[in-house]
């Protein structure tokens, strides 16, 4: 089968011709039905080597960590699948028997040091190909809803939903407001989650006028970037400040944002890897405010984030490549060229 | 002043002229925007007598637990308000000093027993007059919103925001379910709430056409009376039964109801005091259900109630009449009359 | 290999010879450290039938659900285990790829209906044999900690946590107190958890004097029963009541105690299957008070109370029996003649 | 009546005769029996000037926000409380009828800025004198127990509970971990309650010797300093790092020990307010730690200390002195000669 495969350090990807995965114990192999381009794609074949970043990235492995698709063959020792159903496939995988691994969150796996891979599409075949295998506990049902549009789900929507469910007992109640810095892929499906399960006011900030538009199309009131943003941003909340903050850009700007314009007792959470830095000190933020990070989510959560798609609460833009057009789809991302998350569709719509 | 007083045991309220309160220490003058006719109020006059009820309602006292006004006068030791500002007042009063009204919740004081009454309108004066007098901290900011609609927050928007936000945490995230089992007062604006806090699919059951038409009207998906309505409920959650019912009503069946539809590790809340009994048996229950009561809210969740109202997401219907209306008021609150909450604005709108 | 059978309905079990089991894909095989017998498997031998009781429960099977062991041999795609290590087992088995298994929580798994089985010991074969098979992320590493005092965990550990750990909240802080009635196997095991984690003033109560003595030795106050039992408990919380009750019993009179003792804002939950009713309402029950139940608990939770076991801060009470009198196990269960839980172990201590 | 007052910036305060306040409307005047001198009323007298400092805080007032004493009068519109009686006092005082201070969080009253004083003993007259005057909800009763040794529990108790209590839900099971940095007045009372509230391993640190044996006592596990410190402190956790680290010092090399050692999705609360600063960066901190600060606590969280106490499980150890010797106790304090807090007793022991 056709596969983009990272298979170099520092260069780009290649679309080559590869074995078709059997899945193995456990797992199922599904014929893939869409499979998203993600920066952190770019990270690895521009950036790592022997030196630097994950071991378990080394190449060669077919990219694509967030992926879709239709049952095609169940591996041995797995039951309750029918071939043809679509699911959405949960990226991470780990051990799958220690504590975080039992509690479906792979990302934390006790034994990651000593694994041969961190996910699908991350150090093992991902789902940027025909065909991909993965543990039958990977995949969350899709029902009738698309799979195409759903694939990036998987990790633009899992991200800010786990972010965002560890907010909301700081967003539960009336007269509460949230903030999403940078409005790409994931502060996007950010506003729709946060319209969608609460009742705060959705401020929305980001440098380009397009981005901000989206967003008020999903519900948000937006501030543009510039020397007034934070007065802005705490206006609307009628100078009591932000109660949790989503920072999806993650440099030195984007922190010092958050921290400025958080309330007493809020919480900021930082999404975005862009190495940022901030001088925490006790009497530069407000009492309690609660500083954190955060990364992909669990199992459950991302068949809840199935559960928003298919009710139609939560939807990734998204544009469409053939497997044939894949390099191109990656080299649009690193232009800035996109409008929408990239899906790859290995056999079409 | 004129007033509405319940002046003696199994008999109508009268409309009489008593003196004009006069604050006391620590305690604030308001003039009354509006007072909400509550069906409690029916159970005091109607009900009650020396041998049953509680002992704090004795006559003879001003009605209206759910009040709101313009300050007019401050008592000793008061500051920080202004005249003519409107305010929200949270009933229930308290000893003021224990571990229960510390936090706001003078509904469960820990000295109840010995104090001579239980909130403004029972027990001592309410707001069914031309002025009342309450505790500084009793009173909720309104800024520029209309204070005569706000009234039936105090109770009506209160007792169901609590328990409401008590079942948040069952609520939080994709996929979930709300069910409210009667659309009086307090079950429109529960659906209201509902709507604005959470995600969840709001389902909405009545026995009158009408009140289903208006749930609607908020957001609500329905499901009429009769022997199918348990199924239908049922079939809203794809099978899989309701995170969080809210009994308006209280009574034997709705009991019955509110547990036959509720999901695995749900949670039931019993806000109707109907009076109602349920058969609680381990094996006619999902797993980890919660089976609850509530009784009205704390102070500061009135504040959230007041942010959600200023916000235009929670409105209260009401029917308004004046002072020399208020019995009529009661009158057709008692026939069933009534299309909203009874709103007696003694100084006119 | 010798093992006690499930072999027909409503007949004791027996010891016979049967196939040493090979893990399947997955799956470890264990070679038995030790398996305790539990009030459960006496309902599944003595009252069930083709009309009575899970279908999942049809003989013939191996019993035992409370087990623990050293790993003998890995099934295919399984690493990370080295022979001889000891653990203990997690015995719900679910279809391992819906939500609830994907948090770990197999006793609720979305697919038990569809299932051959519930448990190992419970419709498929458990640890009362020389040697058990079971799915990987079932194992709970034991480390230097003795296996054979272990087993109990499995269920009389892993339930009474379960019921805590949902309960944390109402115990947390200074003043609080928790009840536990019915001192057999879980009710010792819930005392010892309850001095471990909480500050709150443990209160136990049982028929049986030495059973009193001995949730002394845990750090219990302890009441009698009889006619005083209610009053003695509500004096020991200073007339407040008991933040969080757990009863282990079950029984009518169990759950009118257990109500009538609990505090306004606290939480009951029934654990005991004594298949007993509560007639519940409203003016019946303190405010906000939670009525639930329980049912055994997650991977990650028995990981957690190995931990306490491992600390030295819960150890089961035990009674050893070899397999060749583990039929005497089940006799003395029976007739009440344990003092501690009944372990069987195949190969010795 | 005598009074330590702090009358001018840049100076010692001062012993003189003051005129005894009378209790104004909703206040209580209390025989004071105990008042602690706190590191904090240092910065009060030798930091403090018109250009530094909250406004609030500018001379002339009575030091001491940790006191007890006995009702001796009470203002006008208090009852329910017996002249003689002891109570702890709630030293923060904020408007009394904002959201913060409705639920008993003065701490952060909305209307700070515009108040004239911060708390009892901080901008309005305080516990260092025979008689203290403090709104009737700041009153904690003690009934039986000590009032003079539960002094320091209005600072040293509360500030370490309302930090702590925030950080139960990281501490709540098995195999938890706390680590106290820092073992002066609140870092000991720290130790002892996290022994009574949870069953993590608790953790010591300071560079003390006789600290560290101080702790020991009281049953937290111990690590000197040095540069051995980080690593001593995660081998005692096995590795994984430390679940709640508490930080009472707040000075760089305090901030980079706790944010060293704390584990994934743990939680760092910084108490100290040592002005350190801390480079926070996405990668240089395990996933889903929290960063935050904690000021003091609420009037309900004072209640559970005092519940604590009463128990006999938190204890503070205390020097005593009498009113005449009120300066020797600052000097004291300020040498770092003292052995446990400092209490004034104006009315002996």
């Amino acid at each position: 089968m056709r596969a983009i495969v990272f298979d170099q350090y520092k260069s780009t990807p290649v679309l080559k011709e590869v074995d078709r995965p059997a899945p193995g114990p456990g797992e199922v192999l599904l014929k893939v039905a869409g499979a998203g381009a993600c920066h952190s794609d770019v990270a690895v074949y521009r950036d790592f080597d022997e030196s630097f970043g994950p071991p378990q990235l080394r190449p060669s492995f077919v990219l694509g960590h967030e992926s879709s698709g239709w049952v095609e063959e169940l591996g041995p020792g797995v039951e309750g699948f029918t071939v043809g159903d679509a699911f959405l496939v949960y990226g991470p995988i780990g051990c799958g028997h220690c504590r975080a691994c039992s509690r479906g969150q792979d990302t934390y796996c006790e034994n990651a040091a000593t694994m041969p891979y961190l996910a699908a599409g991350l150090g093992r075949d991902g789902g940027m190909a025909e065909y991909l295998a993965v543990p039958a506990r990977n995949l969350v049902p899709l029902g009738q809803a698309d799979p195409v549009a759903a694939a990036p789900l998987a990790d633009a929507g899992l991200t800010p939903y786990h972010a965002i469910k560890k907010s909301l007992p700081v967003l539960a109640g009336g007269g509460r407001s949230a903030l999403v810095i940078g409005l790409g892929g994931l502060g996007q499906v950010a506003v729709q989650i946060l319209r969608a399960l609460t009742g705060a006011t959705v401020i929305a900030t980001d440098q380009k006028p397009e981005a901000l538009a989206q967003a008020e199309g999903y519900g948000a009131v937006t501030v543009p970037g510039g020397p007034d943003q934070a007065g802005a941003v705490r206006e609307l909340t009628g100078g009591r400040g932000v109660d949790a903050v989503f920072d999806f850009v993650g440099v030195d700007p984007t922190l010092a944002l958050a921290m400025s314009v958080v309330a007493l007792q809020g919480r900021v959470t930082i999404v975005g890897i862009g190495n940022g830095s901030y001088a925490w000190n006790f009497y530069g933020v407000p009492y309690e405010v609660e500083l954190t990070s955060t990364y992909w989510g669990t199992i459950e959560e991302l068949h809840e984030v199935a559960d928003l798609y298919r009710a139609g609460k939560v939807t990734p833009q998204v544009e469409l490549f053939g497997l044939d057009d894949g390099l191109e789809a990656y080299r649009r991302l690193e232009a800035g060229e996109l409008n929408g998350r990239a899906v790859v569709i290995p056999h079409g719509h």
